[in-house]
């Protein structure tokens, strides 16, 4: 669908929120080099040719020592002219992850603090960024009603052209429908 | 949330799929440059600083004629390596228009053909790609059970550092769950 001559114009960001559904703990940070000490996902920018999932998978273990592996896309965000992007857009996503190991091994040179904390102490802290309290508002959510509730699930489609295949993230269509 | 020094690594092209309500139909555009006469949606690339929707926007009155204005982000795609991108990564979205004109003069210089489609014709026609069929079946779900089981909603929320605002797309939170 990208008609025109290529050159990259946009940053990507991924950030994981690793749910544990045991207990509605989530894993969050504290970066080092910000003023204000809040708590966010883990997360960082997409290298060219990286799935979204594997980018919030590689960035959580990166700066947390927990691995963990791909569940959905929560949610999109578009940001112009933001510190750190250097004139640029960027469009960052937040992935909902499941742990697959616990024990934090953070790294210093990145986060100040790495904690497990319950999605409803996260949704009504103070000591957050509006995104982050509102995705954990959505997590919460999920983990009451189910998470087909605030879901994107990704399907892999053919692409036309190349014979490759391309991830596709939507709402969940009734089985009937996808016919 | 992007650390490190910026340097553009993706391009972001949006689609629009302009929905007539009152008829059930929708606006789709054939490629003049392509091997396979597919319907598609109108779209093209993101200009840095433009937002999602306003490039839906133009995009869809550039090729068609025709204009609309922006109602839900519907779906998220990456793909990397496609033909176009130049070994580039891109993201794609699709967004949900309303039309406010009605009237085709399409761009022929980009268009083969333009033409309003019944969604339910486009969801089960060969003529078209694995993408498109998927979302007028998106679409399809939305026009008779409500579009509030399709869309990801748009909020604008503060930034923490700039002062600026962002736009977050998600899926619709009950309103007791936004506090």
């Amino acid at each position: 669908e990208s008609r025109l001559p290529g050159f990259a114009t946009h940053q990507v960001g991924v950030a994981g929120a690793v749910v544990d559904e045991s207990n509605g703990k989530v894993l969050v940070v504290q970066d080092r080099n910000k003023t204000k000490n809040a708590w966010k996902f883990p997360g960082g920018l997409s290298d060219p040719g990286e799935n979204i999932g594997a980018t919030a998978v590689r960035e959580v273990l990166e700066e947390t020592g927990v691995r963990s592996e791909f569940r959905s896309l929560l949610s999109v965000r578009q940001q112009h002219d933001h510190p750190g992007a250097f004139g640029m857009s960027d469009m960052y996503v937040i992935c909902r992850l499941s742990p697959l190991t616990y024990d934090i091994d953070f790294c210093t040179q990145e986060c100040l603090r790495c904690d497990w904390l319950d999605l409803a102490d996260l949704a009504h802290t103070d000591d957050t960024t509006p995104i982050t309290s509102r995705v954990a508002k959505l997590l919460l959510h999920g983990l009451e009603r189910g998470f087909d509730h605030v879901d994107l699930t990704m399907e892999e489609l053919p692409a036309v052209y190349s014979g490759k295949f391309y991830q596709l993230y939507h709402r969940r269509l009734p089985p009937t429908r996808e016919r």
